[in-house]
C-alpha cells in the first residue's frame, strides 16, 4: 500500500444516477472527479469537472482520461475499449472491457458462472431455431428466453410457455449469434447482493437484500432479507465467487433466485453500483458508492456491514412524460425519517428511475410503512 | 405547505466545508446549488454552480442572487446586509441580516441570550477599563476577556487573574464599544446541541454531544453526550429558546459549559452548521446539513434523532503549511468503519480544519478509538 497519497482523480464514463451519486462519495473523500457523458441529462451536472461530448470520438475520450488516475463505468455499455485504447499507461480502467465483455452478453456471463461452479438456473446457448426448440423441450415447455445483449427490466427478455410463443421470442430476440433459452425458475423470491472488490483481490460484500418487482422493475429493497442464515452464507459465498470469476475491479451486483428449499441461483450480473444497493447510503458503515471509489483506487474497502437494523428503498419512477414537474416532494418531506434522493434528471418518462427513498428504522416494517408512504407523495 | 415544487435554487455565501457540505447535501434532494467565494480555496471546486468573486461589490452579489429561491451563509461573516439589498423579493435571505448582527456581536448575543432567561454565565458589557476592574472585582477575580466581535478558537479571548493581565487584556481585545467581561465558569465539560428552524417556526433538535478541545480547537465529538437525562432535556429546552431568541432560520448550533451539579449555561452560539453537528451525516436519520437546506426552503424538517447507539467524530487538523501532500490516508481506510471527510482545500496550515473522521458503533468507546486511530494516521 503507497503511504503517500495526493488526491487522486477518477474519471466516470455516464451521467446518470449511478455516476452521480459515486461522484459525491468521491468528493466527499476529497477524490477529485471528472465525467464523460453523451448527452447533458441532468444528474451529472455542477457535480465534478463535467464534459458533454461524444465518448465514442478517440480524441474526445482521450482528453477526459488525460489527467484521470482511475477511469471507470456506471454502465456496462459505456466504451471502455476505447478508454483503454487512449490512455495513459498509468491510467487505469476498472472494470476493464475484459469484465463488461463477459457481462453485457447474457451467454458469456452464464458460462462464466457455470464455470466456476456458480449455481445458475439451467440455461441453452441456441444458435439456431431448432436448438432453442430442443432446449424448449428438454427444459420442460417452460422456458425464459433472454436477448444476449441489452435485456433489462423486462425488456428483451420473454416467458415462454408453446413453440407459437418460441417462434415469435426466437424473431423478436435473436441475434446473429442466437438466444439464450433458460428454464423457468419457479423461486418464492428474488434476493440481490453487492460485492466491491479492488484490483488487489480485496472484496467485502453487502448484506443480503430482498428485491421486490412491480412490472419486472426494481420497486423496493428490503435490508437485511429475511432469508436464513445458512442462505446468506451462500449467497455470500456465490457472491464473491461471481466477482472473482468475471475478475471484477469495482462493485459487483448480484441478482439471485430464492427457491422454495432455500437453495439460490444466480440470476444475473452488474459490474457496477446497483439499485438493490442504494440503501446502502444511510444503512451502511460505508455505501456502496464510496466502496466502488475506493476499490478502482486500489483503497482499503470500507465495513460493508448494517450499522442500523433495518432498512427499507423504494424507487421514485416517473409517471408521466415531459420536462420534471414535482408534485408532492414537501409533503414526504414531512415523513419523519424519510431520505428522499432526487436524481435531478430534466425529463421524465414511464418508469424511468427519477429518484429513490430509504428509511432505516429498528425493523423492516416501520422502514417499509414509511417508505413507500413517502415514495407515493411524489410524482415526479 | 405548497404542494406544487419545482426543485429550487439555494445560493451558499462561502467556498468552505460547511457549504461544501450543504451543498452535497442540497444536490442529494435534486436542489439546485449555486456559491459565491471571495477565493478558489478548494472546498468550493465543482461542487454546484461555483462563482469566485468580490462579495462586496453589489453587482457581483447581485447576480449571484438573481435566479436564487433562499441565500444562505456558511459563516455569520458572510455579506449578508449586501444580499438582502440587492435581492429580488421572492428571495429569501436565511439566516437573516438581523439574526447574524445580535450573533455576531458577542455582548447583544449574551444579552439577548439574558433576556429571554437562558442561563448564561455572569457577564459585563464594560465601555471602558474602569468598568472591566469593576467587573473583575465584582467576578471574583477570575474572568475571561472576549473581543466582541471576531473571536473564535481561542483567539481574540483572554483568561485574566490580575489586573495587569486585565490591563494586556483590554489592550489588546478591547474595540470601540469596549470588551466582554465573563465570570470564569468551573466547567466539567463543554456539550453542545444543533437545532433547526425553519421560517414557520418548525424546529427539531440533534442529540446533546460531549465536545473536548485541545488547543482551544474542537478536537472530539462524542454522541450521545454522557450526560443525565434530566440536563438533555434542559439542553432541549435552552437551545430551543436561543433559537426564538435570536429568530434564527437555519441552523444554529449551541454551545454549553456543564456544570459539576448538572446544570447548563449558555457560551455560544454559531448560526450555521457547526463542526459539532459532522457526525449527523452517518449518525442522525437527517444531517445537520440536510436539514439546513430543508429549513432555509421552508421544508419539513427530518428526523434530528440518532440511527445508531454512539458515533464519535475527530477533527482532521492541518499539521504543517503550504500545498496539500497528504500521508497515510490509505491507512486511514484501513481502519474498519471509519468515515473520512476531506474538505478539498488547497492550503494547508497548523490547526487548520482539513477534514473529519466519524464512526458509527454501539458504544461510543469503540467509535472513539477507531476515530483517534483514523485520524491518527492521516497527515494534511
Amino acid at each position: 500500500m503507497n503511504n503517500e497519497t495526493s488526491f487522486p482523480t477518477i474519471g466516470i464514463l455516464g451521467g446518470g444516477q449511478l455516476g452521480r451519486m459515486s461522484a459525491l462519495a468521491a468528493l466527499s473523500m476529497g477524490v477529485r472527479v471528472k465525467t464523460l457523458s453523451p448527452t447533458a441529462s441532468g444528474p451529472e451536472a455542477h457535480i465534478g469537472d463535467v464534459t458533454v461530448g461524444d465518448w465514442n470520438d478517440p480524441a474526445i475520450m482521450a482528453a477526459f482520461v488525460n489527467g484521470c488516475d482511475v477511469v471507470t463505468v456506471e454502465s456496462e455499455w459505456a466504451p471502455a475499449e476505447l478508454a483503454e485504447a487512449v490512455r495513459d499507461p498509468a491510467t487505469a480502467v476498472w472494470p476493464s472491457s475484459k469484465t463488461l465483455k463477459i457481462i453485457r452478453h447474457k451467454g458469456r456471463q452464464k458460462k462464466a458462472l457455470e464455470a466456476a461452479g456458480i449455481p445458475v438456473p439451467e440455461f441453452q446457448i441456441c444458435g439456431s431455431l431448432s436448438e432453442a426448440k430442443e432446449a424448449f423441450s428438454r427444459f420442460g415447455h417452460r422456458v425464459v428466453a433472454k436477448k444476449f445483449e441489452g435485456s433489462y427490466d423486462g425488456y428483451g427478455n420473454a416467458t415462454v410457455q408453446s413453440l407459437k410463443e418460441l417462434d415469435v421470442a426466437w424473431n423478436d430476440l435473436s441475434s446473429e449469434d442466437g438466444l439464450l433459452i433458460e428454464s423457468f425458475v419457479p423461486f418464492t423470491r428474488e434476493l440481490a447482493m453487492m460485492v466491491a472488490r479492488s484490483s488487489s483481490g480485496e472484496s467485502v460484500v453487502y448484506p443480503l437484500v430482498w428485491t421486490e418487482q412491480k412490472d419486472h422493475r426494481c420497486h423496493a429493497v428490503t435490508a437485511p432479507s429475511p432469508s436464513s442464515d445458512r442462505t446468506q452464507q451462500v449467497a455470500r459465498k456465490m457472491a464473491l465467487a461471481a466477482a472473482d470469476a468475471v475478475s471484477v475491479v469495482g462493485l459487483l451486483g448480484v441478482e439471485f433466485f430464492e427457491l422454495e428449499n432455500g437453495d439460490l441461483l444466480v440470476n444475473e450480473l452488474a459490474p457496477r453500483p446497483h439499485n438493490t444497493g442504494h440503501f446502502t447510503i444511510e444503512a451502511c458503515h460505508t455505501s456502496q458508492f464510496e466502496n466502488h471509489v475506493r476499490s478502482i483506487l486500489n483503497w482499503p474497502l470500507g465495513d460493508a456491514n448494517l450499522q442500523v437494523p433495518a432498512a427499507v428503498m423504494v424507487n421514485l419512477l416517473g409517471k408521466r412524460s415531459g420536462l420534471v414537474q414535482t408534485t408532492g416532494l414537501e409533503a414526504a418531506m414531512g415523513i419523519s425519517g424519510a431520505s428522499i434522493h432526487i436524481y435531478g434528471k430534466h425529463e421524465t418518462r414511464p418508469n424511468r428511475k427519477m429518484g429513490h427513498v430509504t428509511v432505516t428504522a429498528s425493523d423492516s416494517g416501520t422502514a417499509r410503512s414509511k417508505a413507500e408512504q413517502a415514495a407515493s407523495l411524489i410524482i415526479l
